[in-house]
């Protein structure tokens, strides 16, 4: 039986939530096991929660592979989570080889960033784009690449990870060992962290009501929120991000001259608010030939980027780019 | 008859001589015609001289097609010259067609760095290396990209302008038009322009004496005799240059998780001066996994780098990049 015919399922394993999806070659959703991954129970109860969520979804199924996102470093020759920002404990965790016994299917994993931009390449923003970046902004900014038409990760398989370009050679240290990285200036902890600078120096802002007060409730929603609500201070942090998340798009329109960039994650949510001023520093200091050729907009599969883009990882690997497209 | 058994023709044309070469497909030079490219003369006379040295070498050969490599922003797809540094009153030149018609033979046309890149891939130390970077650190810096086993250029042909990352978003005004770019901290023309500081501020240096006592002949390569004589100063200057140097390789490490990156350019002669600091940057700063993955090495080609990288260009468009290898 041809693999078209079979579904697929598609596995996103994200810090508080585990979306799995049995969706068929074109990327229609047929069924769906959303679960909390409660990531502070660590790797053996997770893992058992994703496996629960699978065998809800294949039952019955005529089912080709299982793909898996999770956010981090991974060896993904081997299928193991070398490491995980949203997953404690997990360290050099054999998760493709724990799935594939267990249902005795071809399982692979990827990096969410580089599933995200498999994902909108096969189902999404970038069908029939060849050269695509997507960029994740989130609490830290993740990337994904496909270059000439092909998923891109390097030699480990580590490749993408633009938030750690230096963008400010003389900026703050990163969690990442480094300093002055692209996710210091331009993700969510970074909004937040300016915003409670803002709140802690006294000044006056819709923020902290949204914020119920506690400036450890303060995140990039809740700016976002009060700057909809027409807060200045809001709206000017939100202006310093997207300067600075223009300052990175300019580095890798320079570096990958794309067609396209998609930007998704939940900074995303932002819309225009933070996209257009982003568009204009490339326009400003891009060159100018790359500047023109490249569509910057937001990623179009919403929260289901991850677990499709697990599936488009499964027809990749099974039947080559090409087929059944 | 077979390619493999035909010749090509590479030439390289820089801003100080046309280097061009008649090779075999495994990068033998067969023979050889350099002149000076005496750019100030315009369009018309260097086309005259290209055409020259190319009629030389293929005088009597069998010849499959011609290379041909220039910096600067091109439109490879239509093998137009848009700029070149290197090449004032170049703009939007049909060099391509021109040759082609002169000799009646395929040719084509590529960014001087992307061509490093394929020639090193092809016939130097990135032979049966599928993640590659090339950086050319000359008067600016330039790159080429070989992404799995690819030569990546883009989606215009412009890609691979790394030395145009910002990593100070508050850095000095480049040439490009943008602000804080690698190559304002880390290119020939900025160790210079540092020595030069120095020396207007009063600060003992031999580079004075290398220089001849006057500041418009210091270049990097006075710097470089001068630190070679034990000269403080000039030490100071290859470490600082070292040091950003070694920031952009961490996003080059970080973005593209290569196997090889190969230092080339005028620059590079400066050796592990130069390079030993930066890849200690690189060391401490990049992903641990990338760090780990990569190999800095200097390129091996040479002077002829451009040249042969041309040939490579032939032998990739004309017979598919397995063949002939």
């Amino acid at each position: 039986m041809s693999v078209t015919k079979q579904l697929i399922v598609g596995v996103d394993v994200g810090g508080s939530k585990i979306n799995a999806v049995l969706a068929d070659p074109d990327g229609n959703i047929e069924a769906r096991s959303l679960k909390d991954t409660l990531a502070h129970e660590g790797p053996d109860a997770v893992i058992g929660r994703i496996i629960e969520a699978i065998s809800q979804l294949i039952s019955g199924a005529d089912v080709a592979g299982i793909g898996i996102g999770v956010a981090g470093a991974h060896d993904t020759q081997r299928g193991v989570i070398t490491s995980s920002p949203n997953l404690p404990g997990w360290h050099n965790t054999p998760l493709c080889d724990i799935i594939q016994r267990e249902f005795n299917l071809p399982t692979y994993l990827q990096n969410d960033c580089t599933l995200a931009a498999l994902g909108e390449h096969r189902f999404g923003a970038g069908v029939d784009v060849d050269n695509l970046v997507y960029v994740g902004l989130g609490t830290g900014i993740g990337g994904g690449i496909i270059a000439d038409g092909q998923v891109y990760t390097g030699t480990s398989g580590a490749g993408g990870e633009i938030g750690h370009m230096i963008i400010d050679v003389n900026g703050p240290p990163c969690k990442c060992g480094s300093s002055g990285c692209w996710e210091t200036y331009a993700s969510g902890t970074a909004v937040a962290r300016e915003a409670v600078r803002q709140m802690e120096a006294g000044v006056p802002t819709a923020i902290r009501r949204y914020a119920g007060g506690d400036v450890n409730k303060v995140t990039a929603q809740t700016v976002f929120q009060a700057a909809q609500d027409g807060d200045y201070i809001a709206h000017e942090l939100i202006s310093r991000t997207a300067y600075y998340l223009g300052v990175g798009l300019v580095n890798l329109v320079n570096i990958f001259n794309p067609e396209l960039i998609l930007i998704g994650g939940g900074l995303a949510k932002m819309g225009s608010l933070l996209l257009d001023p982003a568009i204009e520093v490339v326009r400003e200091r891009a060159f100018e030939i790359s500047a023109k050729a490249v569509r910057i907009e937001l990623a179009q599969l919403g929260d289901d980027v991850g677990a499709l883009g697990a599936v488009a990882l499964v027809l990749q690997k099974k039947c080559g780019t090409d087929e059944g497209e």
